[in-house]
């Protein structure tokens, strides 16, 4: 039951909102012990702020959840490959793994040869149509 | 009078108050025609999270205070070199001037090939020693 799938599901969910408040629709939730612990989407438009990504939120909600700002233990689902800004966020808060949906080649940390936390582990490609797919229809629609 | 070097100092000002909190002693402040907008310092171990870095909330702050996310005709006065989630965030503010006291070989954005959005103009070394001693004498003290 508690498979990547069955959480990337939750982000999409996630994004799904995001794309309804016309912000890129971008989700996330954390996961710790098989609880979600925390969930956020883009509000950058709603909070005139670029820093407002799905996952700066996410790392302060389950840091806040935790009491602590290290995120160990813990796995944090994004439907969209993380940017430079939320890479080094993720990278400060050692998290213990990071599940991608869709690639961003353009925007995305991996091809500007970034990496996360030495202790992270990095899994790309859970349910990428679907989360990529999202992306494309709001960007389509922007035109 | 409104030179680098007197923005700079009021960087330092807001290290100062970072050191004497037992927070990694580094501070900004965002300045818009002449007029300071924002000011913060690093609130990672207060505020138990990663993301509070002095750039981060001063990013946040003087959007808000512009009322719109792009904080175009600013100049954030860093007195460390920012890292790479900070590097991310400038980008995307598109901010026009980016001024650095002491580089961060390590974890700053430089090394890492990153660059600001191609708007931004990028100075650096102002008032270099006293912003790198502060940090010196803060991580001597810890060990």
């Amino acid at each position: 039951m508690f498979t990547d799938e069955y959480y990337m599901k939750m982000a999409l969910q996630e994004a799904q909102i995001a794309f309804e408040k016309d912000e890129v629709p971008i989700g996330c939730v954390v996961v710790s012990n098989n609880r979600v612990i925390a969930k956020a989407h883009n509000l950058t438009e709603a909070l005139n702020d670029v820093t407002a990504h799905a996952e700066m939120q996410a790392i302060t909600s389950a840091a806040n959840y935790l009491g602590g700002k290290y995120l160990q233990n813990c796995t944090l689902y994004v439907t969209l490959e993380p940017c430079v800004m939320c890479c080094g966020a993720l990278s400060w808060s050692q998290i213990s793994k990071v599940v991608i949906g869709a690639r961003d080649e353009q925007r995305g940390f991996i091809n500007k040869n970034l990496s996360l936390h030495p202790k992270t582990e990095l899994v790309t490609g859970v349910m990428e149509n679907e989360c990529s797919d999202l992306v494309r229809n709001f960007f389509k629609r922007k035109r």
